[in-house]
């Protein structure tokens, strides 16, 4: 009887691997509007101040601050408004004792001046004059040269992956252009006498290939480029030359199909006979997902993926996510969307197993439930039905109805 | 004193443009393998019974359950083998009784079998024969025709948005295009005397234009198409002819900056000089983020959000982000990933006023910890410093160190 041999538990399954991997595979120079999504490849550090003028937080008038104080209601400061400064232009005025400007939010102040005293503080006396009725200290309503950033401050680190925001702090700084890592290529190679292409009709015993797909929308998700290989039967030779064309145009390979223990199943002797591979793992003690094959060649991780839908979802998740996190040089993996839930019934699960059960979500009188999906781990349906999905862990016996759940959202 | 006229509360932020929107704004045939993250324009039946075939889920022998009834190890049941049936072929083997055919996974039955027996569960006693150690009940082992997904079955309803999964589904089931929600297209104006765009270097009292980009990566990840239209300077004409184009090119008008209250902001009297149009709410109490204006014409939101990056970012995701949502006809808002996290100081809170606080997160001890980032809502670095945010709701005076928040993370 053929048998798994060299199981490893799931928390293995990955870290095995990531000793011997690239942390980046290079860099490229990406314009920043287009770097939503990319990860840095080098800190950033930030060419000039910013703001480079001081800036008036508020409309109002800019002031030498020691001219207010001790102003009150009671006893205003009387102060001679000597002009305005125009958003977006430099100012030639410069204030002497006792004398303000008017300032807009986000404009610049006189020469001289050092705080902004909001126009509610204010009252008009006439053209020339106001009353200040209340005292400004010295930066009050003002943000510093330098206070948003100090030119050579570090403004994101090595391995940040980009949000709108950092676009936008890039491109506050001139910052046109960055290095970003490279996106890590998966390379994915369907495995199957009884597939057909997605486009044709499928004859008696035949199916369409789907894992093809699932797998490249998964990469898209994590950050990385799919690279679809080639559909092939079960046989070594055509195997062989898909994974060598898969070495060649991918980062990661990925083999679905094939990766358990049957004479028909040759994925393993596929990335054995790769030049310089080596295979770590041959099965992972969850389930599904337990036909996993997990190997490197020339710094590229081998994965082999079991057939049946489910199953390689779950495994991608140990696998090639945090292969495709690591080699994009990500320091934090993102955090996945999930959400607390009421399991609506037991689920008995077999210790010294991880188990991972796929659930469907609806709101009951305002409380989130979570419902098992037992599908067969071989119906995609399963999957599709699914909202999201619920670990159990290795040690545990099962989970229990009403019990809270942390459901990881799809 | 100019003063906000009418100012809502954040929960109705949304719910006054709401009732106005189309619920969708049209539909496109969009190929099955390029429609991850969109958005179904109708429910999707499935043309087909998925297996067409009833399928094996194991490596063993395809036979009639009956066969087997009574087996075990001391009395095993002896069937003769007249056979195989290859994966991605049909077959002209049918059983007779006491006959079996060798069956691999996912392949068909021989005719007339209902049943498959592992092969752990067999014995080969020759060439021909082998002993069935446990009885089979019919069924067991196999997929049976439909049982994935049967003819007519509605596989995705309407406003789905498409998962990697979803994707195999439809694929598996012969679905090279299916009819999908236009993406809403958002086109974003940025107003001010003081801006630059990204490319110039600033000259005194100017800045460089950030909010359309960011704005843009919004609503890039919202699933929405952005429009840049102008960056325009702080003149009613200026900004009425870059409306009127944004009316044109958008299903969503976003404004950025001059949603105050001062002579020199335009984007209210901008938006109240378009054909049809109406404003609903100048000004949420949420902080930061007081400046806003939401407003229609013609069925497209009018959103005048704050010139602030922060008070910007806030109000997107209260107006804009559900705007996007509705108008792709979303039935459930994606699910945005929190984390739970442990308060590091206090937070003050003014109650009638809903407060954002941006949040630092770090693991201390195991522990998530997040730390408040109390920049001023004017620097774009408060929200690139920023993990995410935390909302203090409007009758809370505030937060305690120690407490537990729930993080949305950015």
């Amino acid at each position: 009887m053929p048998e798994f041999f060299n199981v490893v538990a799931p928390d293995q399954a990955f870290q095995l691997l990531k000793k011997h991997l690239p942390v980046n595979i290079g860099q490229e120079t990406v314009d920043t509007v287009d770097s939503l999504g990319r990860v840095t490849a080098n800190d950033i550090t930030s060419p000039e101040d910013l703001p480079a003028f001081a800036r008036s937080t508020m409309d109002g008038f800019s002031v030498r601050a020691r001219d207010t104080f001790g102003a009150s209601e009671g006893m205003p400061a009387y102060i001679e408004v000597i002009g305005e400064v125009l958003m977006g232009q430099a100012t030639s005025l410069t204030l002497a004792t006792g004398q303000a400007a008017v300032a807009y939010t986000g404009g610049m102040l006189a020469g001289d001046a050092d705080a902004v005293v909001m126009i509610e503080r204010t009252q008009r006396v006439d053209d020339k004059t106001i009353e200040v009725l209340r005292p400004v200290a010295p930066g009050e309503n003002v943000v510093q040269i330098g206070e948003d950033v100090r030119q050579g401050d570090q403004v994101l680190p090595q391995g940040h992956v980009i949000r709108p925001q950092d676009i936008g702090g890039m491109l506050a700084l001139g910052l046109q252009s960055v290095q970003m890592a490279r996106r890590p290529r998966v390379a994915i190679v369907s495995t199957g006498d009884e597939l057909v292409t997605p486009d044709k009709k499928p004859g008696p015993g035949q199916i369409r290939d789907i894992n093809t797909f699932t797998i490249a929308g998964l990469v898209t998700n994590c950050g990385g480029i799919p690279v679809p290989i080639a559909m092939v039967e079960d046989d070594f030779e055509a195997q062989k030359t898909a994974a060598v064309e898969a070495m060649d145009k991918g980062d990661i390979v990925v083999f679905s199909a094939g990766s358990s223990v049957s004479n028909r199943d040759m994925t393993a002797s596929v990335f054995e006979s790769l030049d310089g591979s080596k295979i770590f793992a041959h099965g992972i003690s969850i389930r599904p997902g337990k036909p996993t094959i997990i190997g490197l060649a020339k710094d590229k991780p081998l994965i082999g993926l079991p057939g049946n839908p489910v199953s390689a979802m779950v495994v991608f998740d140990l696998t090639v996510r945090p292969a495709i996190y690591h080699m994009s040089g990500c320091v934090n993996s993102p955090t996945l969307p999930t959400s607390k839930a009421t399991l609506t019934r037991d689920i008995p699960s077999q210790a010294g197993k991880e188990d991972y059960v796929q659930m469907r979500l609806s709101e009951k009188n305002g409380i989130l439930q979570a419902e098992p999906v037992f599908g067969k781990s071989n119906l995609i349906y399963t999957l599709v039905h699914a909202d999201g999905v619920v670990r159990i862990p290795l040690e545990k016996g099962g989970l229990y109805a009403g019990e809270e759940v942390s459901v990881r959202i799809y």
